[in-house]
């Protein structure tokens, strides 16, 4: 399973992209960050937002895309901008048809470190241990876009045995002609 | 002078589309609402209003776009949906190479009823006066649409007269040969 994590803001957006399935090592397949200018409108900063997560989107074809969740107590003087850049994450995603999900920083946190209170520098270190890369990618932005990719293939099994249980359900509730349509889904 | 405004909302985006220039009659040109059900994920229904809005602008090709100015304060449960389809709408008009104004509220209740504390339903009556119609628009969305394309289309002659300064300040500035090119701007 290959998820492209995304760490959304105006100014930097983190991206990384993750390969692997829960229970076996994991793959960075590429990390980086789309930068946008202050002194530039917005809406052109969400242009190239857009731009710069159309390219990464094309070049590492991810089969799901997880961004953070943002909430609105946050920060007030930033979140209007991270609000803004998941949005255009979301939409890109969407638009070519990939699952979206959305986890919390706490949720991520716990998922590499055991705590939902970990502290910047923890979830660079577990992510660089768990990727087995040679440093802590920088900014920070970068290494917590890893980190959601890989909190979301951790999460996933479980949201897939869900799913499998619904199909399962269908099956058996479908008449035995419309047994096998039910299966393939 | 034609003008789109957007009252963005996850539920309901108003649209407006409104012609004239400031000390003429103003005309309605179309006025609407694009709705997305709350059932849906939001990633779809962002891909839903994008879809929305690119009708609106392929079908009225407005030369501007003015957008309502989301604060971070404002009703906390609201406020990240607004955000979003806020987002979607600068996204879309500035992708187009159209310029994108963002206005306050009360910036929008002060141009079409002298005050920017207005109620809504005060709002929706002067809207209904300045472009002749028969009834307010509704919902109120789509009166907040219409409002924010005349604020846009009364506010921009100040906005034109300084870019105008600036131009002929450059072409006073330019050495002979570039003078025309400056003054082509």
């Amino acid at each position: 399973m290959r998820v492209l994590g995304v760490d959304p803001g105006l100014t930097r957006c983190g991206i990384g992209v993750v390969e692997g399935t829960a229970g076996r090592p994991l793959t960075m397949v590429a990390v980086g960050v789309v930068r946008t200018r202050t002194e530039t409108d917005t809406p052109e900063r969400l242009v190239q937002i857009e731009r710069g997560l159309e390219e990464w989107l094309e070049a590492h074809r991810p089969e799901a895309v997880a961004v953070e969740r943002v909430f609105s107590q946050h920060n007030v003087r930033t979140v209007m901008g991270t609000a803004q850049a998941s949005a255009v994450a979301m939409l890109c995603a969407a638009r070519r048809g990939l699952p979206v999900a959305l986890h919390t920083p706490s949720e991520v946190k716990a998922a590499v470190t055991g705590s939902g209170r970990a502290e910047k520098a923890q979830v660079g270190a577990m992510v660089t241990r768990l990727l087995r890369l040679e440093a802590p990618p920088k900014p920070a932005d970068a290494a917590d876009a890893l980190a959601l990719a890989i909190c979301h293939i951790w999460r996933a099994p479980a949201h897939h045995r869900l799913q499998q249980a619904h199909q399962t359900q269908r099956a058996q509730q479908a008449p035995a002609a419309q047994r096998l349509k039910g299966m393939r889904r």
